[in-house]
């Protein structure tokens, strides 16, 4: 769960990922995502949403808000990479936006 | 309410922040602090409850969080720099943090 993505989980659970919006991270093995809300209060009440989920994986994004604008980057820090965790954790974060 | 810190009210209102760990952010008028927590359950609570002060200011924070750590910094977009919103809500998550 926590070794980093092998090349064939690039290609079946990163690449649909990389198509919906989510991008590479310059310099890391991460991989970010920009949402856009109506404002702070929908902002806000998907970030309380995923921290829920996040808590729940034990698996916790870097992420930067202000007003209704959520930047999310993910990486699994004890992997030293991307794993499976931030893939469960990002198509989470996809279906709760 | 949204006009500028006056040079009187920095004394006054601004002082006592810096005195509290909050610092002049470079190259902008701005403030910032970085709070640590026990955990993320910890850092994402009060960042909830910063949440609804804020929203009940109408006065809306920029905000980075990674696990315990929530790194806030504070400025008026409106007037292009601090003003009275900045001061209340930086006491209000002082008192909530």
């Amino acid at each position: 769960m926590t070794a980093k993505l092998t090349d064939a989980e690039r290609k079946a659970d990163l690449a649909p990922l990389l198509a919906n919006g989510w991008t590479k991270t310059k310099g890391r093995d991460a991989i970010e995502k920009t949402y856009e809300f109506k404002d702070f209060v929908a902002a806000f009440g998907f970030m309380t949403r995923a921290a829920l989920w996040a808590e729940k994986l034990n698996h916790h994004p870097e992420w930067f808000n202000v007003y209704k604008t959520v930047q999310v980057t993910l990486s699994t820090h004890d992997a030293g990479g991307l794993t499976m965790l931030d893939v469960k954790l990002a198509r989470k974060m996809d279906a709760l936006a």
